[in-house]
């Protein structure tokens, strides 16, 4: 089968890549479109050691079992099912994980992969392809919410405005929150929908309840920290490469709450976008087999989000 | 008067500095014992760019004004009283404070020192000077329980046997909670006074639900964030010099609530202390023309508090 292929920091195209074989719980699904994220940029650069296909976000049908040709995005994270967390309900948190195209998975840059049917949540039909894609990430940005119990604070700065920010702002923002959007390249203001969300250029003598960090970088982390309030909440969002290094002492002077957040609930993200509160974005669709391109306009700040596929 | 002086690095002994004059509201404490903490060593290093008397932890008499005679110990964080911090009863956090010692306000390591009235407090006669000395540490370990809402886990890792890890340990033990002290250096484990706190060499394949970070490095930090349950709670407490750097990609990924904790509830620890939780430590009480001494002594491991006195 056709896909993209990681080795070595090396991405590129193969036609001779052999359809997964299911182990037993699993079915086939055949991707339909997959996103590429920060991640998967990450991944590049050696985050994890991954090797192979890579790929997270994805649409695809499931081409094998009962609920064969039911159109599905998926859960990324498959626990042991017998450690403390999973039994807790925390499979996302179970040591022994793989995770789809990120940790000892093949993921969804290919025609088919192979998942356990119990991750596999179904997508409903109002739902377009451009928009069931970003499940994953939206998934992520109401991870937030959940951990805050659902009473974000009145006022959020969100750093950051690439394609995870822009879902945290819209997230947050749906929820009630006051959102300010740190905004570096103007061009990326084009993908704001919700126009309640306040645009910042530069925080400078406002200080907030809380930060959202979503720019993946030591500078918006340290811009995060200094817009805060003694007391505030840091949310760190964004897949940090491993070499970054932050300041702390802030940290322990305000008694800030530094708070890592990563994968959230599939179906409450599925139902959201379903209800419309995010329409489909600017995206760029390409075949893998245009694979160096698409990483390249994934950097692009005019177009929301790069889509590969078959 | 006689005292120490701290000007760019250089600490040293002089006996020409002024005695303070005290503003409205102020009444001058003359100084028995102050005990050196490590962020006494850390404005060495320039944190806060500090200049003048340091020195912050230490027990006096009131010898002007209504009080006195008084025996007291200071709440060493000075609010503008105005800001909305102060009005929140978040003095600490007050934008503009002054704090004794350490930033904008001379300290302790002096004859006198002046300070507004209504930041001391008055010491029961059962509590020895070594222990009120020990009055503002012991108030910022409890800090840590304020934070938890008084709610602290069944089990708690203390990385750093230092001075303010050992207190936070017996603090913590005293609330109920199993501690495991990470004891790197042997020697200090002799300033354990309460059994119930589990010594241990090495967190491998240990896992807690809090970890509290006492040890002031990059290596104490690392180890508290490996040793936690995802979700867990990583207590900032320690002075990091400026220029620590941290590797945060596993607080993203295990979700972990990394929490600053600053000074705490000075009353709480007078009680604390006065219901003898923690007896007499090891102390090493030198002059103020011993400083370069005292300074050295404070590094060694056999003791627990270096004191001075004029």
């Amino acid at each position: 089968m056709k896909g993209i292929w990681l080795e070595e920091g090396q991405l590129g195209y193969r036609d001779d890549l052999a359809v997964p074989v299911c182990a037993p719980g699993e079915v086939l699904v055949k991707v339909k479109y997959s996103g590429i994220c920060g991640t998967d940029m990450e991944l590049q650069k050696g985050y994890y050691q991954f090797k192979g296909v890579p790929g997270h976000e994805f649409v695809g049908r499931i081409v094998t079992g009962p609920r064969q040709g039911q159109r599905v995005v998926a859960d990324i994270n498959l626990g042991c099912g017998q450690c403390q967390q999973c039994q807790q309900g925390l499979h996302r948190h179970c040591p022994d994980r793989t995770v789809i195209g990120i940790k000892n998975r093949p993921g969804a840059f290919a025609e088919y992969l192979a998942i356990p049917e119990s991750n596999l949540l179904t997508v409903p039909d109002e739902l377009p392809d451009a928009l069931a894609v970003l499940v994953e990430p939206t998934a992520a940005a109401f991870e937030i919410l959940e951990q805050l119990e659902n009473k974000p604070p009145d006022r959020v700065l969100v750093v950051g405005s690439g394609r995870l920010g822009l879902l945290v702002a819209h997230v947050l923002s749906s929820a009630g929150t006051e959102v300010s959007l740190l905004v570096r390249n103007p061009v990326r203001a084009q993908h704001i929908q919700d126009r309640r969300i306040q645009v910042i250029k530069d925080p400078v003598n406002m200080l907030f309840p809380m930060a959202v960090e979503c720019s993946a970088s030591r500078a918006g982390f340290a811009t995060a920290l200094k817009s805060l309030q003694p007391r505030g909440t840091l949310i760190l969002k964004s897949t940090f490469p491993d070499s970054s290094e932050f300041d702390l002492s802030a940290v322990m002077v305000n008694e800030i709450n530094v708070l890592g957040s990563r994968c959230g609930p599939m179906q409450r993200a599925i139902d959201w976008l379903a209800d419309g509160h995010f329409k489909e974005p600017i995206i760029q669709a390409l075949e893998y087999e245009a694979c160096d391109k698409a990483f390249q306009s994934a950097k692009d700040p005019a177009i929301y989000k790069v889509l590969l596929h078959p």
